[in-house]
């Protein structure tokens, strides 16, 4: 990594370790933990897959199926918090988001390029998590009404690098 | 792993890898995404250190800096998500509790076993989180005070496996 005294650099070492999430499925960044806040005002958290990181608009985008329970959170908190712990590099990355929920016909374009192996993520019946008799008493149908594109805009995001000694960068979309 | 369509040898090789990451820095289980609710509705995530996992109680431990944004989040909503992603098993574990912060000469035992390279976190001034001037201005005078042991008693244990197929399973206190 960069001169972590550098704060354009060191923001610059995070946004690179985003985007090889997208590309690299072995990276950790492939793999953050999404936290959001339930119905009921408790914490919740889980896996997803980076989807895609834009640098130039501050965004990080994920998929859904639309009936998870983190999209019933999104409807009451539209915040997300997204976590990123990069063991190589000892570095954690926060994001703190406001997200927008997309689905139907505006992200057919983005169904189409999901590949048939994953699909299948969006078809489960029943509704993944619910209770079922035993192992394996579900099916798939993959549907683009169950698709739902998260588009995660970055608000805050915070460095912190525990090497020693340890650093910690905040920085605000405000500020830029 | 054992047959993940046995629940209680699934079960307990969960708390297999908790225990291991307890033991084990290099562990996954190691380091955890500790999510609570901010005073403000928000969700929060960061990276905390396993310290104790006890399967017996259905609990797990990890400390702090009683200054630190955590505590003031869990001040009013006492529950943390605590969630690992195993990739090398695949293993997603999400646990849901509820958290008692613990302070003062109630936790003095506990503080005499920190080593002193870990102490160092617990007396950080200004308060870690705080904008300083440039890298490096700040002082460490480890501080009993500062030190706060969270107990985290497990409500909801969620396993999932993205193996083919996936397994998921759910195990509930009150359901042993």
């Amino acid at each position: 990594m960069s001169d972590l005294n550098d704060l354009k650099a060191f923001h610059g070492d995070a946004w690179a370790l985003l985007e090889r999430g997208v590309a690299d499925r072995r990276s950790p960044a492939r793999h953050p933990t999404f936290a959001t806040v339930s119905p009921q005002g408790r914490p919740e958290a889980r896996t997803v897959v980076l989807r895609a990181a834009r640098r130039a608009d501050a965004e990080i985008e994920v998929h859904s199926d639309t009936r998870a329970a983190k999209i019933a959170a999104l409807e009451q908190t539209p915040h997300a918090a997204i976590h990123i712990w990069h063991p190589g590099h000892r570095l954690q990355i926060r994001l703190m988001t406001r997200v927008h929920v997309a689905g139907g016909a505006s992200v057919k374009a983005k169904w189409d390029r999901v590949p048939d192996g994953s699909r299948t993520a969006y078809g489960a019946e029943p509704t993944p998590g619910t209770r079922i008799a035993e192992a394996g008493a579900y099916t798939h149908a993959p549907k683009l009404e169950n698709f739902a594109v998260l588009t995660c805009a970055i608000e805050e995001m915070e460095l912190l690098h525990l090497g020693d000694p340890h650093r910690r960068a905040r920085f605000l979309r405000e500020e830029d």
